[in-house]
């Protein structure tokens, strides 16, 4: 039988300012990905995102990013290896505070952003934070860009790595993303966004940009849940793969 | 046999600002409270500091503090008592990634400067924080201003406590210390100062501002890094400390 | 003929959160509190801000707060009089500088949250605030809780002052706040909290919780664009007033 | 006669953190660049540096950077340009508050670290920036590194510009430094960077890394104050540039 995670960036919320609809979106992942405070989130945040993951079944993973609040972590900072590696450390423990506190095992890292972006590419980077990860403990999951630098480095770290993919981008002939400057990088059609998921996990294969079939290994989908169309498109792929006999499952069951 | 831990705060440096002669301090004392990077450090101060304490072979605690890295954390906050406690707990967290990264365990929280002085004396804030450091690990002792509300609300909480006294401040007669603000706050004579220190230990009195003995109870002693005076200061009560045939242990191995 | 100054508080969105329907109030309102990037606001979002208020003919004025994004600067912070009166300059003047961008002046100063409650009890602070608005601007108008400590320092330090009331809020019989801890302190009844704001306006008179009357001055009245039904209320506030020919003015114009 | 500027970055002091020996340099140099709170000082030493600057008789400029303290302002960040403009006119809009109070008006406006490099190379950043620095105050001097992109894009604005250069650097041959990681970078004698200095103050020249001379603009020198031996060689500079018959005067009193 098939299966596949569903992951969503929660607990992005901070202060006085909210953002996504993270009770709606549990009903229908299977991993959580939670701001650790850097990017986005603040500790009573944490503690309610994870509380929240607990009730609705929802494995639970950090989500590090830059030290930059006012840009949402999105933007590239030239941080030196090091940094990166330390960064990722300081917010992995303090989510595990939190699951601590329920009773929960943290069961996966994603990085955020523009530091998931770079790690995807550059191979020292990459490094470091999968040396980072494996330090802090080596039972977590490594989760980054199907096929990409981290997952390598995750691998190469002796850590389980989880290969995501997305159902709304378009793939460039080698795997990396389109970039969203240019024409056709997002999917918008909606029904074929739900098949080429379905493809990825059946068959491994999605059709590039250029035209052609590349091969992908999709062991996570990144949905999203910022407002309720978001979260009934996370509804349809879920329907529409438990259709295909594809179980949604946390990357935990099943990632050796 | 008497006991006595000699604790410090160290990894107070930040970014580019430098505090402290945490490597010459650590030769002196038993335990070491670490910065978490609110009111102080950061990821690379902080993993830089637990590795200097484990080559010094000195126990590491969090030392959390008010999100105020502008007031250093000694300013007052009115946050919540809920605040407080997931805010303690994610600095907890936080410090734990580095003390994995080591192979080391920490042995002990102490909140910092106004989370500190306000936990001593209010009663609800001492519980959420005592019940904060209870969920992260209820293995951590909880160190506070000797007799204060923070060593019942740890006690209440589950926790082991540490009475931590001061050898250079003065204090009243209900066992809280001098503001400084008042004269005579501040224990000028070093011999002074070390001889009531080694009372406080081996009798557990001292003598308040008013004139009289009161009961105090010293598991640690709070000393200082700043400056080569104040270091050389930590050297003299050390010494005086083992002539007086009392031993510099960290709180871990006799608080029970 | 009666003249009031509406104003709101604005520019409270941050980097990637958004908070205020800003486009919606500036339709109704005579002043723009803008926050400064402490408790709110950024210097994206500032500049935004400073262009709507120009193009709805709204005159503008700072919102400083205290350094506490993570508490919107609603928590009460013990900073020292000096810390608070350059925090207030800092922000007064990274306000000017899109003012000037735009070619607009800068009409006046309201301290936010935490800031302007302690500045309306504590005659020390009031006058450090009040001292560094005059340092940067003597010609700005210093805003306060109506009567209140602020307002008196403002005047001592040779400022033009505007006492600020509350539609929705119910005053004591000193003419303070009735804290929202206590039942009745929001006036939940939109036809009354109207009928007091005309009467403030008109007659200088509000019925304060004890039941009695007492004297209010109201150059202006805050008001909320926080949602769809503040920004209606603000509508209505509005149309009551004229309808009972009171003019909404900015204060500039008739505060002397 | 000959007229140069020496100017150094002042203020850089964060809270209970100090840096530079602010007070020293400031017997030397003509031109203060004080850091605005971003990535370092803050209101209180903000202040302190502009009274200090004043009494020293030495004319003050902002000294903008990235939103980075932990970094330092050092590291390179992709912000938007708009950001970039909108940042630096925060920044002098803050410094100006403190200017205001002392009766002192900003000369000019040069970029901290990774945003001066980058704004030297990046024709689009440069244009930002120097449009933000023209809108808020069009009578400010805008300082860059000698025959940069910043340095042409603030004459683009309609902005008086200085040329800024480095006694301890070495440049390559087409008027851009040598990056740091490279050998030779720095110019360790220090009679050989005098002599250096005053060849490109009377000359116009400097020798390469690469052996040839090439034109250079020398309207400003920039010096360091981080440690008693950096001011002593401020005030070496200042000697040799007098003895040459160097005139050292704020770059206000001769860019035209």
């Amino acid at each position: 039988m098939y299966k596949v995670d569903l992951n969503s960036d929660l607990g992005e919320s901070f202060g006085n300012y909210k953002l996504g609809l993270d009770g709606d979106v549990l009903k229908y992942i299977s991993s959580a990905n939670i701001a650790c405070g850097w990017h986005a989130g603040d500790p009573m945040v944490m503690d309610k995102t994870v509380s929240l993951a607990l009730e609705a079944n929802v494995a639970i993973g950090a989500h590090p990013g830059y030290p930059d609040l006012l840009g949402f972590g999105r933007r590239e900072m030239k941080v030196t290896n090091e940094e990166a590696k330390n960064y990722v450390k300081y917010q992995i423990g303090a989510l595990w505070a939190f699951a601590q506190g329920r009773g929960m095992k943290l069961q996966h890292v994603k990085p955020h952003g523009g530091l998931y972006n770079m790690a995807a590419v550059d191979a020292e980077l990459a490094k470091a934070i999968a040396e980072g990860v494996y330090e802090v403990d080596k039972n977590l999951i490594l989760m980054g860009l199907a096929n990409s630098e981290l997952i390598k480095a995750g691998r190469n770290a002796g850590l389980k790595v989880a290969n995501e993919v997305f159902a709304d981008r378009a793939y460039n002939s080698d795997g990396t993303l389109v970039s969203r400057k240019k024409e056709g990088a997002m999917i918008q059609d909606r029904d074929l966004a739900i098949s080429r998921v379905v493809r990825m996990v059946k068959e491994g294969k999605v059709c590039a940009i250029t035209g052609e079939d590349i091969d992908i290994r999709a062991d996570s989908i990144c949905v999203h849940g910022d407002n309720p169309q978001a979260v009934e498109f996370v509804n349809s792929i879920k329907k529409a793969l438990e259709e295909e006999r594809v179980k949604i499952a946390p990357i935990g069951e099943f990632i050796v």
